[in-house]
């Protein structure tokens, strides 16, 4: 590594910056970076640029947008009396791609860690009971994580939601589809058979 | 994925085409880019358009360089007798790591392979020859792989070399260092034992 010209080596520092990705990783990619057409880096180079400068969030729901308003807040076949409260833009992606939903979503952008300091006002609460107050939804589904950072974010907003009195509603946890039981952990299932329903 | 921005899909489709990122790898590296600070995003796209705009190959070594002969080739101090023949910079940086040679190099940028249609004119062969016309070095030694295709380089480089009446070398290969024996292959194996040496 140290044998390599400063600008690569620039490159590998900058690349292992990124998460998940170690040294190895990083030099087999800036090699990579260096072989290829010049065209493919520029694009590579100029997203990386694009992507910072064209994508904000949502004033309404906090979602990434490249306008003030995302594709599913301004779009009026979304049931827009519904809210989906979710900790990441992941999150949301992940819902939509199971394409069980079609309301709208509030995006936290975190979840309350107070081992990280991530307390309630470092997160999109105070805007989403703000909203809840002003647009009067039908229904809060609560589709924080179900581990204790997202349960404990879901608590947390339930009760202050409640006082506005709006129906709460908290995506159900259990063993997964297609799960075999044997691999599903203790926690998971103690939950899933306090939680079981009649058919 | 189908549920972000444009120029955040875009910027997942180029990360994604670096080898060994996949899609879910390619979205985590491109919301961290996202989040993080611009600082760090200019740092990281810039440093991909300076490593292609810097960086070329050694008019004589082709080691990756910033300059027209690379640092080990304009350096006196260093064995300008001996050229180290091997694959790829890769090779050159790990052989300069080791810390075991203080020759020069020379990288063929690839090795010979039939099935990728890689032939003899696809390598930097015949500048290898005319180098050693030139110079007249006191060794050549070939540290291409130890598999098929490496072998096969070092084969057809050594019995060119030999019409030009060089001293040709070939790095030992053997069991590893600090290495259990019943985890070595067989090939690395039965190679080793009809190796073997005096002590
Ligand atoms: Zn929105
Ligand atoms: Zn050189």
């Amino acid at each position: 590594m140290n044998h390599y010209p400063a600008s690569l080596k620039q490159l590998i520092d900058n690349l292992a910056r990124l998460p998940g990705i170690g040294r190895k990783s990083a030099e087999r990619l800036a090699l990579h970076i260096l072989k290829a057409p010049h065209r493919e880096a520029d694009l590579l180079a100029g997203s990386i640029a694009e992507v910072k400068r064209r994508v904000r969030l949502c004033r309404r729901c906090f979602a990434l947008s490249e306008s003030d308003h995302c594709p599913i807040c301004a779009n009026t076949a979304r049931d827009q009396s519904r809210i989906c409260v979710v900790e990441k833009p992941a999150d949301m992606a992940a819902i939509e791609t199971s394409g069980g939903y079609s309301g709208t979503y509030h995006i936290l952008q975190g979840a309350l860690s107070p081992m990280d300091d991530i307390g309630p006002d470092d997160l999109r609460i105070a805007e989403l009971l703000n909203r809840v107050k002003a647009e009067g939804p039908a229904e809060v589904i609560l589709a924080t994580g179900t581990n204790v950072e997202g349960e404990a974010t879901a608590a947390y907003i339930a009760e202050k939601l409640h006082l506005l009195s709006v129906r709460v509603t908290r995506i159900a946890s259990g063993v997964p589809m297609g799960g075999d039981l044997k691999y599903v952990d203790q926690v998971t299932l103690k939950r899933a058979m306090e939680t079981r329903h009649d058919t």
